[in-house]
């Protein structure tokens, strides 16, 4: 591990969590690499904003809280005579650091636009592998354990899993911005509760209604903000914005778009030409590429570009119904036909207009158990250990059926 | 209701809702009288102090705060158009104020030693009819309401049901003074979703995650505070040191104690004999007097009252285990005979420092259940309306057994 | 004032205050309007997210945040018998929430280089007259209150003043989003002491200290957060790069930019040509339009644009000193020189990247002072009443001198 | 040092900071001791709950909060390579738990009343040195510091300076029980900033704002809290009813008491006679007995004592006036003459119930200066390093005068 030089021991404020270290320059020269740079100018929740005002954080921070939340789960594992050598500490570092970087722009919205085929994970693990080039092979032991290769199995859990550092703080983070404060989960309780059993991340016992806590929060979190009805209006209005100029670009018509978007828009990427240079553009295209181009497509000739593009910016968006339910197709139909009136387009063109979506949500998983330590040693997992919650329940999907048309 | 003057106007500060304002000087007269300023020596946890060093509120500080919500509550309640009346608001702070007032020292271990057969609900209901006297008859509607013999049944419901104010501020401030934020509950957003349908308090739909965060919430103080080891021990050492002060005191053996718990542990109280000099009686009687008693007792001749007394100044208490069946006859002579041999004091007396019980809690009751009220103006119990999280296992209570002994 | 309609009933969630409420619908409307919509694209600081990386909240949040604390405001002077008409409150909301309209993309920075000789303030007014217009007039009230011309001076003291709602939400909320927690101010305390006297906005004297502490918190944030030197870099940064972009434009080079960003490089616009269509335009300009411009300008032909606009993109900005004397013109000189070789641009280029700027800050001026008001009635400057923290002290600017530099 | 054996790894929430972790078994045995546990039993804040009433936070919970603190400040300096040993760091534990072991119950108040010429810094060195004996020597270490013995400087100033961990801890949790958000200090920015220069505690100069805020955010509590008007006056007259509560006992006049109680009323103690067997009945004495006696003392047969016990337990307390000058002999005349009425008390008895005081209060202390490093390496007392904020003004103590008499 590089020495520090005292000119790189940086603190950052965090709202949250107060102060963040960076605990060396390596780590410090990671974060000022214009790769991580550009997590600056991608929000953590997209068009959350347009219901929760406040929630205008970056997956910037999120990716450097992750990485202060780790120091403290490092810190108590060690502390409970778990060994972790200064290696594996900063592999955990630069793992979770750039878990998220190859998230596109605008989040999710992208991978069902842009690109196909390839999902954000595949992507960061290019960036990651990029990077290694660059800084020597010292981050092949963080890649390791990112890929979940590496024998300690906690090292990757604690990258990804069920209770992993990045869901400990992007429930904490966005709870926090939103200001809807039952999503708040503590982070720390939960964290103190960690240990390790057969290379195994475990939860001690006696935090086995935090991890209930945790389970329900998340689960609010998701039907109260993540799938709230208008920012699931808004993120499917981008979606089709996208689409369309897509469409538009293969036929040649001109679009306005920043360089990184123009690539993007008129090129068909997928997992099979991502090359070094699709890397390089997807690392210029953040959310100031989509939303300044939608600006301009306001005005655009093509009508369903420019109405769908103004929905967005005026935040004047399509009705949205949501029920257990799927939408009977004659309901379906009937809104196709107001909206090709009231919009005077064609029946086919209706389909940006008024579109029907499922959505689930499972709380928890079984297939990969948060295990429970109890005090002679074993291991339970929590839908068995919790003694009356029934978290069975929370592993059946919850699914629901939303319709969106022109008010 | 009487007009404010001036100089009554009063601004309290709350470490948790920032300022809380006195509405009114009927109100504020009702504080400064000694029966409420009682509360300030009246600590709301009890010994969970001993597990949480934060946890020193006092009633007087929550029944303010429950004033403060009901402020909220009602102006919310206005805004939708429920109409309430001056003299019905006023009622509704007199009532939220004085709900606990009957409560004693150290709160639930008195009822279990000292006075018998009286809740202190029907000691709350004394006080408010003293008072009654004393401002004229002004608490006539409060008391009313407090019975829940208000035809308008919502008002009755604010003061107590499974989601009155109340509760939300107790579950709100016993987890800030604790420390375990995962009770945090959203008061604010409860309050924010409340409407009365049919003259029932209700919750509308979109507050479905929060009341289901809530019953969540509640549970987790219950087994993680309000029943949390350490603080049962303690309990139940207070309620046995009390109970073998009043053997002594039966015998005629002489206990340092003020006039007041002179009073209780010299004469049997209980709900047929307690008495306007009763009343005045225990409106002396707070914690200062039981745990000053005890210090003292720590040096008496009598070796049980000494040991029992001596565990609970130093904080060196017995040792509990807790499990779900009830604990077998057998093991429980073990720890007798134990005791015996360790205590040097006679089989019977062990009682005192070897004993079981049997808790429980229910995290949600059917009988009086939380409506929901759909769009359409339907009401539906919350564990039929929640979709997936089964609420219905919340309605069976669970039971635990702990059983104590020395170390 | 028009009827509240049940369905614009909203509540908004705000991390800081909880829910804020949308008192009517004629506001609801206002706030519906893309005048005001737009602001959800302007950051209320600028490129301090790249110094306090939490500070991504927008003018959107300020200007509902400065609405909600007008509500408690109105509340508290009601409560002390100060008379304000429904049609007076509604003023005050509209024209708190339409007090910053009239702010550039990234605020300040493009006063100084995309138009001239206009202000923000003036801006704002003509977007208050233009609303007013399309409002049949409801905005009336309000804009004269905006400009200070209402008789009873409280109501344009509230707006605007030392201690105005716009300071007490924007330094609240930037202390909160940046972490800077020290520059937290108790928002509540002050407005709970307000007061009016004569007409005159007041600050009851027991309020004293919570100024004091205002202003301190005040000062505090300026030095430590506002003008901060990292920001004021990247600040300074900005400017440049617009400008040197206006001068290319006027040299007619082609220049990636936005139609509205177009519309301000290609045209000279000051305040006698700032027409309705220039409103207009100014209404599409936000923050996306300038950042998406720039990330494009890296790539442009021309070296100096090139050069600044990737410092920003890349967060890689020029160093920077402070100190109390001006730079002496020899060491300017020297830094100029180096400037040439390193960079390899012309002397005269250099003035892009070698400047230096005089920033002063003044903590409390005397001459709008704030008055407190003391329990006989009579009205003091706090310069005066305070009784040691010598605050004639802050009465006297601050003046720091910066030069900048590359690496 | 002591191993930790694992069951003694604990963990206590506290509102402020969550989580604290007690180090290792040595201190877990010092906590655990009655010396320590007393601290439970005695507020820190005395009677302002009277005021403040979140404000019942023990000095037990202080100085455990001191401790966490004590674990950051040690962290960040040896990560700015100041070397601490692990003897080193154990002993500034040890000192900072137990700096104000020796405080009495109701803290300042008893030294002017019950025990007279011994500071409480001279009783917690008593209980120190018994603790040595104990502990077999294991607090050798810890004594010097805390005496300010040990040769390197900057370890007493931890414990005891212009800027130590007591002040951090306690201006920050009676501004947070208390809900006066404004005397919020940022505890984790003043530490981030310590570092140590020749030995000496110093402040980085980026610190700068946050001392000055620190001293602002203390004046601040000094005046608005710590000698708040209604908190002054509950305090003389506890000071009042034990001075006549001893001059009885003196007499031979019997009082209801505890033993320990009893001691102090029926002996004089002082510094000379201050013998184990005092110390031990000093380690009894607390809140309890205090508070339990005064509310007895109310129906006791001597009117002073009775009048005085009576207002303190009704809150019902006599009125006052503070002032910048000395109140006039004839003013003070007059308002004994009227309490010789209103209370039919004789002129000499008025003594308890009128009399005069003068409080001051200095912000910042020129002789121990905090010392602020600067870049280069150089020091400077803080009130010549800032820049404005005219700290020399707070070095000039503010003296104010009140005068207390019946209502």
């Amino acid at each position: 591990m590089k020495k520090t030089t005292p000119n790189k021991l940086k603190i950052l404020n965090d709202p949250i969590y107060g102060f963040i270290q960076i605990p060396n320059s390596l780590i410090f020269d990671v974060i000022e690499h214009p790769y991580f740079q550009r997590l600056r100018r991608i929000t953590q929740m997209g068009f959350s904003n347009l219901v929760y005002p406040g929630a205008n954080h970056t997956r910037f921070h999120h990716a450097i809280g992750c990485m202060h939340l780790m120091q403290k789960a490092i810190r108590v594992l060690r502390f409970k005579q778990v060994e972790i050598s200064d290696k594996e500490e900063c592999g955990l570092y630069l793992a979770i650091l750039l878990h998220d970087i190859g998230h596109g722009a605008f989040s999710h919205a992208l991978e069902h636009s842009i690109v196909s085929g390839i999902s954000h994970e595949e992507i960061s693990l290019k960036f990651m592998k990029k990077l290694n080039e660059e800084f020597s092979g010292e981050l092949t032991l963080a890649i390791e354990i990112f890929e979940g290769k590496n024998p300690r199995k906690f090292l990757g859990q604690l990258i990804s899993s069920q209770l992993d550092i990045d869901r400990l703080d992007y429930l904490k983070r966005d709870s926090f911005y939103t200001g809807v404060t039952e999503g708040n989960i503590s982070s720390d309780r939960l964290i103190a509760m960690m240990n390790v059993k057969n290379d195994e991340l475990v939860i001690e016992k006696k935090g086995i209604y935090s991890v209930e806590k945790f389970l329900i929060a998340r689960r609010l979190m998701y039907w109260q903000v993540y799938l709230h009805k208008t920012g699931l209006v808004a993120e499917n209005i981008l979606v089709n914005v996208l689409k369309r100029a897509k469409e538009l670009a293969e036929k040649g018509v001109e679009l306005y778009s920043s360089s990184a978007l123009h690539y993007f828009l008129y090129n068909q990427i997928n997992a099979n030409n991502f090359t070094e240079e699709t890397l390089e553009m997807f690392s210029k295209l953040d959310d100031y590429d989509i939303l300044s181009a939608i600006k301009e497509w306001v005005n655009h000739d093509d009508k369903i570009l420019s109405l769908l593009a103004k929905m967005i910016v005026d935040r004047n968006l399509l009705r949205i119904e949501m029920q257990k339910e799927a939408f009977e197709d004659s309901y379906i139909d009937k809104k196709k036909q107001k909206a090709v009136e009231k919009l005077n387009i064609s029946k086919e063109e209706t389909r940006y207009f008024v579109f029907t979506q499922q959505i689930r949500n499972q709380a928890y998983n079984l297939e990969k158990p948060v295990l429970i330590l109890n005090k002679k040693g074993k291991l339970k997992d929590i839908a068995k250990a919790s003694d009356q919650l029934n978290l069975q329940a929370l592993t059946k999907p919850v699914v629901k059926h939303f319709i969106c048309y022109p008010k």
